[in-house]
């Protein structure tokens, strides 16, 4: 009787998402008096809020596809989601951290080091199941694998971050900025080579 | 088996929606002393206050509408609706710095600018919206077009908002007070007339 | 196609409550140094949330109940929950004031007037929620006549809550304190009676 | 038709949990100046993050299995629903307070106190809950014994923690982590033999 939700867990994932993605903007405070440089630091502060939402966002979209079909998860899986959950909670502090100093390479190499923690956790949880699923006697098709392959190649371009931040802390933001629409990019080519296979492999 | 979930995009927009419309009220500190210059800013807070938490109420009333029958919504969609998120996010940030200072022209642009960036997403969402069900074979019944005439109206009324803010700054909160009947009597008037016309054309 | 939803007006409702009931903690600072004085503005502050955690706990049995069979609800009765949901909002503010001095005339009839006015829309919920069931053919029974009329005691009890505030402050805590088991004792006791006519009258 | 809704009581329930992990990390201001003794504060700051993170995420866990089957729930269940989550909402105030000093009795007490609260009363809504089910005719199975068994393994461990913060408050994270695995360490070899049992009986 006592047994784990599939609802519950998706329903505190999304309470944590719904939190962290509006939070962030909470670490601006607005500026009392406007002049030039508020302003500039303004538009610095949202456009590090503007990449940190986009980060959590893209996040979002990996998590919900992922647990969508995985009824009764097994209280390892829910741990580990657990662990995700509590490193997705620290990107509106690390983003606080790095739109108080965008050149600093401590802020930039922690900010950095949380993006590539996630995206570990993120990929082990795609990798679990995957391996919950087959256990279960279902096969992942073409479309689940590439979501598989984008995890991979998250978890790599979160390598690159960190050591952006170490060599050259400036860039950090730019190159974050860049991978996600590499990243997307990439993905929306495996996805259309995938279908013409799947196409050719039909005809 | 990694598909896009319809439940948790509500889910994550009722979550992003109830912080929204909650932490509003968090950045009114309460008068440590009760005297009358006090209890006039209080009055101002909270005016202001009611009409932002009006402002985003009537988004998520349009956004429940629009998403009550979107199953399997498309990635695309999930996108899109992250930016809507997004900019519903900033309305919060937009109303601490209006309440700061109702006459100053940047902090009432700002405010403007905001509601018009969501109505405009708000818009192109019920937009595709619409596309996705008649790419499914579903035609739009005469509500779902009133509905969608209402976000037109909504998104024209947003561009006054902008207008008044760059002329007439102290005018803004009562033009959107006022934008916020005319587009509610506007759409019961439609709403009716459209009733009437189905009636007649039974008849 | 785009319809109201009762699963999104239980989830707004939902989230916004479990904020209202988290944030009021957000408002006690921890003391940095531990002495006497500061134990006991600590169990002041304390005593304060535990009763305002009461009140809005109170506030959400009933809320829940409400909505627990109103599928499709009309526009207006989720323009009038928002409303309801606008001054719960209300709460932690009027909390975090009433904390601050417990014997300020102005902060404990702001308190008081908060409650009388979410009492006062929730009586109102309750008898639309009713109107709305007949109009469908749906005779209410005797339980939600019970609990109508619970909401219409609490509505008067929050009149003698501002009377108390209007002449005697200090005592308002105590009186809702004491209202809170009257008001349930007396559910309690409507309840058992309701219960033994409705058997005394089967058999 | 006024009817206590599972649902709700799950959500509601959900949102706390969501919010309670996520505002522990508010509480940590982001360092604006990085040297040694900033690094030191923060990696302890973090670590009280992390094993709060893991006391409240195994509080979810439980509770989530509690709940699970528990259809129209009888409103004595949900009002003491409505306690353990005002105890859950104090341990991110209890959290901050035992960060600012690790080493005072005060902060360390009142940490651990809150802890034994929430264990006390997760353990009778377990009681309660086998209760409501036998009343229904439902007899509970193994894996909800040991469950239940669980919550009094986790009463008996937090009388332990109260007992270090009153004569070693150094030692209380250090206990609460190891707690932590031998809990769950327990609760797996409890498992495991039970499933032995269960597979012997059955041959």
């Amino acid at each position: 009787m006592f047994r784990n939700s599939h609802t519950r867990m998706t329903a505190l994932s999304d309470g944590v998402f719904a939190i962290v993605l509006t939070i962030m903007i909470l670490n601006i405070t607005p500026p009392k008096v406007i002049n030039w440089s508020k302003i500039e630091q303004l538009i610095t502060e949202l456009s590090v809020y503007f990449i940190s939402f986009g980060v959590v966002a893209q996040y979002w979209i990996f998590h919900q596809e992922l647990l969508s079909h995985l009824k009764r998860p097994p209280t390892k899986f829910l741990i580990l989601n657990m662990y995700y959950l509590c490193l997705v909670c620290l990107t509106p502090f690390a983003t606080t951290l790095l739109s108080d100093d965008l050149f600093s390479r401590f802020n930039t190499i922690f900010f950095a080091a949380i993006i590539l923690s996630v995206d570990f956790v993120q990929f082990i949880l795609f990798r679990l199941a995957i391996g919950i699923w087959q256990d279960r006697g279902i096969t992942p098709n073409l479309h689940d694998l590439e979501e598989y392959r984008s995890t991979i190649v998250m978890f790599i371009l979160s390598i690159l971050y960190v050591l952006t931040a170490i060599l050259f802390p400036p860039a950090l933001l730019i190159i974050i900025f860049a991978g996600f629409f590499i990243r997307s990019a990439l993905s929306r080519y495996i996805r259309r080579r995938a279908e013409q296979k799947e196409t050719s492999s039909k005809s």
